[in-house]
């Protein structure tokens, strides 16, 4: 594995969460795989989970890790091609990535959409430049349209408890006071529409993601019609991908509680945090035991480990 | 041990400090104690002294260390319980204290005072919910009301150089510029308490630290008295306890000079740093022979290995 | 080695790049001999290259690293003496690079110029007072009017790919929006000045680099003239020395473009980066096959390596 950004550059799903569960069991039988590797962890971007978890996944591999919050010990960088650099921008991503990529064997990389200019966030602009001038394996630790190695976690977190073969599984769109990416929710959408599961996504009018990722899902505006049965629910805001970037409606009734939580089959409640308490989810469901956050967030070590595994495996065939 | 918070977290407080001192003579001794273990570091306000002795130590026991400001590098938390997170908080402590929980063994954690509202500092509202919500071992980085590592560290000290089984120690209050918090000062007298020492407090009118602290200590107005025949003077500033977190005094005459070591038994002069040179402390005193502020920061080390070598055991045991 | 500040720290500078290019090819080799031994990476402004090369080299010499942005993780200190600190500034550098030197057996340390006060900057007051207090190794990570294990990599660069015994280097000037130090300039001159190359300096008039630095170079104001035969141009903007840390041109026909290259020996381009692209450099030659840029970041390491390693074996004989 060179790349990890999205499902599609995945071969075989089902061995990358077996590889993960595994993990799970035993965290430290790959200590020697990352001996003298370094992965860098870049961000552009405020992080908590996903630095914390990588960083984890990292050393249980055996692996140096350093860590950059680019965006606060560093500097601007320049992400647009051609341009005189005369201004307040430091450094090109060419150069900064391609430094990077000196120091590390693997890269892990945030940057989140800029909600603006839709089609150079859908394009991973900046994502795909940062890879393309690294030279080296690269993580994506959340693109502009995509967290895959959330939506790993969450699938782990699904199979791991899962009652059924074939659960129903209900991403729903949940109130916010900002206007959030798609990328979670595209990007779970995403690995729902690659595993065999009843897959249903339900948001207010104006809030459809992006068809590519849609994909085969049934959509409905009707949230207790989409709840209904449910086996797990996703909870999480996002902003229009039409209207785009932009909040529509406060979301008035889109909250998920134990009221709402009796039309489904007691079902699991995901979130990938963090979340606003009283606002997307009521205290009651977050603190009650229907709730998987906590599994959600520690699975991240497991599927960032799964992930930097396969790509240490692909550096020794080098 | 599960959390160190307070001297009252220790049953035996001269075992500690065994420990520690034992551990300066031969720190790498239990470098296979901490293999796999990861130690979480979260700072809610800066650190130097704290954030690098206790990595230091931690790394000398063989852990893995995360260091996370989660002031600087992550988000606003809320902290109170049952609000619709609708404001410029992003996460609920409860999430963001049990994510963590699942990425480290042992967590330290320092979260400041507000010096706004007593009863809730004096209640260690937020470190309390820290400890019951990330379900580890916590060492405190220093909370609203104590900094226990650095009173170890002190005590420490202490042991290492008195020349009398029963030491006079005097603590005495200092001017600065700003309003400070009691948590250095109370926690200094805690576990000055705990020990069989001839223990003074002096501090202009106003400034008496809360009776659960001042226990069996001597208290005076004048400082002239305190300090004569002193062993160890430690200098500190804090603001009043009595009327909440104001600045009463510019404190002239109160730093500690030369002139006011005459007074002394040649006292060892302490301070748990960042001192204000000029303002508590005279130049020629930190630049003097009877400055340990350097032996106090050195032992900081210690205390933390001393402290998390016993949760690491603790942790063994389950 | 207890210094690397300058190329005067260096009794036989063959010798270390020899090193250097030994590590850069075995990078494991001397990986017991940093076991135990902490490394302090302590900034006083933002670092890219120099926090990740200097962290990677130490990890693989096995020692500890702990980076402190003090800059933004800390708080401003104080680097005057006698003072009344009754102030904005929170620690003296005294206390502050005391309290390290307990904490780590070598300590690199950054901080730059004012640009307001040449004598205090030429001085190397603050660096100078950081080596003093802190009593343990200090390797320079940039300093008021140095970058050593810049200049290191660079000529690391040089001996690597020059095709003579003795290249022509040149050192240009070239246009900038801000103010710079004078330190990557200062630092190459003053190791392009030990190694026996033809080394030449040009600028437009008025930024004539101090006299101890220019030592035996040409200097020419005419770039076209310096850049003839050259086997290798080494890119950089600074501030004026003379009117001191003023912008003086906007430096019109100064940057270093393929049109420029065509009157060197197809030298190879060097930066020390950050640069600004379409200003300093064009475009097409930072993306061209002359371009060094990526060589000299990658050199940094086994540069930093280098150094560490004669610090370590310092350490050893004590």
């Amino acid at each position: 594995m060179k790349i990890f950004s999205s499902v599609n550059d995945v071969a075989d799903v089902q061995k990358l969460v077996s590889q993960a569960i595994s993990l799970k069991k035993k965290p430290f039988v790959d200590e020697q795989l990352g001996k003298h590797k370094t992965l860098g962890l870049i961000f552009l971007n405020p992080s908590l989970r996903t630095r914390l978890s990588t960083q984890k996944a990292a050393m249980n591999l055996g692996m140096q890790v350093i860590v950059m919050n680019l965006d606060k010990e560093g500097w601007a960088l320049e992400t647009r091609d051609g341009v005189i650099m005369n201004g307040s921008t430091v450094e090109h991503i060419r150069e900064a990535a391609g430094v990077m990529g000196q120091y590390c064997d693997i890269i892990g990389f945030r940057s989140f959409p800029s909600l603006v200019n839709r089609d150079e966030d859908y394009a991973e602009t900046i994502f795909n430049k940062f890879v393309k001038f690294s030279g080296v394996p690269v993580v994506s630790l959340e693109s502009a349209t995509r967290h895959p190695l959330q939506s790993l976690a969450d699938l782990i977190t699904i199979e791991e408890l899962k009652k059924t073969a074939k659960p129903r599984v209900v991403l729903t769109w949940a109130p916010h006071v900002k206007p959030l990416p798609q990328a979670v929710a595209n990007s779970f959408a995403e690995w729902m529409n690659r595993a065999d599961y009843d897959f249903v996504i339900t948001h207010p009018q104006g809030y459809d993601l992006a068809p590519e990722f849609v994909g085969d899902a049934i959509v409905t505006n009707n949230q207790d019609e989409a709840l209904a049965g449910a086996d797990f629910v996703y909870v999480k805001n996002w902003s229009s991908y039409n209207d785009y970037g932009k909040v529509l409606t406060d979301g008035e009734g889109w909250a998920i509680t134990n009221e709402k939580l009796k039309l489904t089959n007691n079902a699991g409640v995901m979130h990938c945090l963090p979340v606003r308490r009283g606002l997307e989810l009521s205290h009651e469901v977050l603190d009650g035991p229907n709730s998987l956050v906590l599994n959600q967030a520690n699975n991240r070590v497991w599927a960032a480990q799964a992930v930097l595994k396969n790509m240490l495996e692909g550096l020794s065939l080098t």
